[in-house]
């Protein structure tokens, strides 16, 4: 087995020569050695797209717009609303209920004229995907939810597009670079050396699975260190730079893992699956990858939702209501729940969370058939899919509404 | 000697409850673990400086900003300039040519009207360093020379302030907390609990003398990568979070360094030098800070310099010159240089480098008096330095020119 080289070939070659007031506003990127005049070039003639204008896509923009990427494309169908404001950074008070692609073209346009910015005001989908990514470069992946990663992985793999994906939750921080379709340059080679070809890690390959829904709560309902989102969308800044330019070594292969709390940085080394096949083509059907990570079950029924003070009630009566809190263990230690049984969601849903079958065959056989259970988790959403579960399985769950906040 | 525990007591009192906009504002801080409601109440009583509205000081003042920081002071002189625009977000084309701090007010204002900003539109000297500072929290040394980074250090300590310390060059960047009067949090304190006290590591622990000028490129002259700025900048909005806050562990006693080519995080631990006096007051004379960072030399008889040619010839003479290697101890076990004394400069410079007098009195006088001292260091500075207090103190000293590079 021959190691692949780490250095990739420079991703755009640089067509036109700076003006003088470019070569006057980039002074600090022409003094760098390795960057310099050529590789500004590069920038100019870039073209990058960003999904996601909020806690990762604002440092991101404003740093490839500083930096000099020549056109940059925002994909994003939000608006601005007040609690983005702790952290997306591209955005302020005055544009509060405006759409954020517009809010940060300004934040562009203001930092520097010298980008074009190409609005996606769009929620990407099957059928818009490929349309939106085509012709650009590279693609950040700010994106807050999973059906969407697994949308742009896949989108990008079928057009060999570059991907710098970075992921925030809480106090932890990820940012890679996923390429399944590599320029490498041979392990002498200067730039203008030979390619070596050979397919990279996708981020379907390093997580193969999503994992279960309510488990990581996406951004825009979880908490998340502001100042993290600048730290890890500055970095993505960083990895689409050296790609594009190709100075220094990507994060091609490798996993950064960032700890605010340690804080602390670690690297995992990320490889292709070899028994994964190539993504050819998007999943089939208009909900696809809504359902591929969970959140549009199947249809099946229901169960009840209750509020807080219906819970009381069955939880008082006689029989009392078994509570359940499917929370994670760590979860419940933070934030204990008295007086109920803790059992965390992905035991009850077995190999739709990549857990045995057997194992949630007995989680369910433990509940009980002659009185109601009350289930319990934060938000509302893994106590609703638990419910769901139990009642197939003959008990008379309820799902409290909204969780405990 | 028993080891100093790693968790500093939060640096803030929560003083009032928060407003109903703030609860919605901050929602996904008060659902970080750890933060919560008491984390955001004292960040909005927090006072937070942050020297520099640049590189750096743009992306710290945005997060601070973002994160509810009660009170942000700015400090810097400058005004915008389009070469500013590559990296330094919080400022814009429609700034160009306004002063840097009514820019950054306006980029905070827009952010969060919750933040009362004050202006500091000076160049801190000794004569207005310790008004400045009086009364923040925190400091942030975003400052991009180093006259003011040992002037921030030496008032900060003798306010007992802890300074949260970036800088970046090129593709590498720092970041770390200093503080040489740091509360300890005692190893089974709870948030209430005890408190430890001991001397920290300040700046001067770990930069004892100033490099070279001219070898250390200022990021006013120097080329920078400007994504960078964002992953330290916010990086030490993140160290001032925690500071204010009491969650997580900080970088107090720890320096960590960012190689954005590597792309690769690495940590070393720093220490307080048991040697070094604590600093009581400022160094004296207007000029005492450019000239220490030695760029205001003092007149005095040039030591003579010599070429490696003739430094070896000296070595090879009978009696053979004593090689003297003034680099710190890290630096010559790094890369030593066969049969050098080693002697970092600090110890010659006295009171100059914050160390006794007694001790450089010491060194000198270890010096040999009956023949040559050949004095050598990484570029030929620091070793013109310690060879002109050595002839001044009738040691025959030469200094090589270049240095080991």
């Amino acid at each position: 087995m021959t190691s692949t080289p780490d250095r990739l070939a420079p991703l755009v070659d640089p067509v036109r020569d700076l003006t003088d007031d470019e070569v006057a506003r980039y002074a600090r990127h022409l003094a760098l050695p390795g960057l310099g005049p050529d590789g500004q070039r590069r920038l100019a003639a870039a073209r990058v797209l960003v999904v996601g204008a909020g806690g990762l896509g604002s440092p991101a923009l404003l740093y490839l717009a500083a930096a000099g990427v020549g056109t940059l494309g925002i994909v994003d169908d939000d608006v601005v609303d007040v609690t983005n404001l702790q952290r997306q950074v591209a955005h302020g008070q005055s544009d509060v209920g405006t759409s954020k692609v517009a809010s940060a073209r300004a934040a562009v346009g203001e930092l520097n004229v010298h980008v074009d910015v190409v609005e996606h005001p769009v929620r990407l989908d099957q059928h818009n995907v490929l349309d939106v990514l085509r012709g650009y470069d590279v693609v950040l992946d700010g994106a807050d939810n999973f059906p969407t990663r697994y949308l742009v992985s896949d989108a990008a793999e079928i057009l060999g597009l570059p991907v710098v994906w970075g992921s925030i939750d809480r106090f932890d921080g990820q940012v890679s670079v996923f390429w399944g379709a590599p320029r490498y340059l041979g392990p002498d080679a200067g730039a203008q050396g030979p390619t070596v070809t050979g397919r990279g890690p996708t981020y379907r390959d390093v997580f193969p699975v999503p994992p279960p829904p309510g488990v990581v709560p996406d951004c825009a309902t979880g908490g998340v260190l502001g100042a993290m989102c600048g730290t890890i969308g500055a970095a993505m800044a960083t990895e689409a730079v050296k790609l594009v330019t190709g100075v220094g070594r990507t994060l091609h292969g490798r996993l950064a893992v960032y700890d605010a709390l340690g804080p602390q940085w670690r690297e995992l080394t990320v490889l292709p699956d070899p028994t994964r096949d190539p993504v050819t083509d998007l999943l089939p059907g208009d909900d696809a990858y809504a359902t591929f990570c969970g959140l549009r079950a199947p249809a099946t029924e229901a169960a009840p939702r209750i509020t807080p003070t219906e819970a009381a009630a069955l939880l008082a009566a006689d029989p009392p209501a078994l509570l359940l809190d499917v929370r994670e263990e760590w979860e419940a230690r933070a934030r204990p729940v008295e007086g109920a049984r803790v059992v965390p969601s992905g035991t009850f849903l077995g190999q739709a969370a990549g857990r045995p079958d057997d194992v949630a065959r007995a989680a369910l056989a433990d509940l009980p058939a002659q009185r109601p259970v009350v289930v319990v988790c934060s938000a509302g959403v893994r106590s609703a899919r638990v419910a769901e579960v139990a009642r197939a399985a003959g008990v008379d769950a309820r799902s409290v509404v909204g969780g405990l906040f």
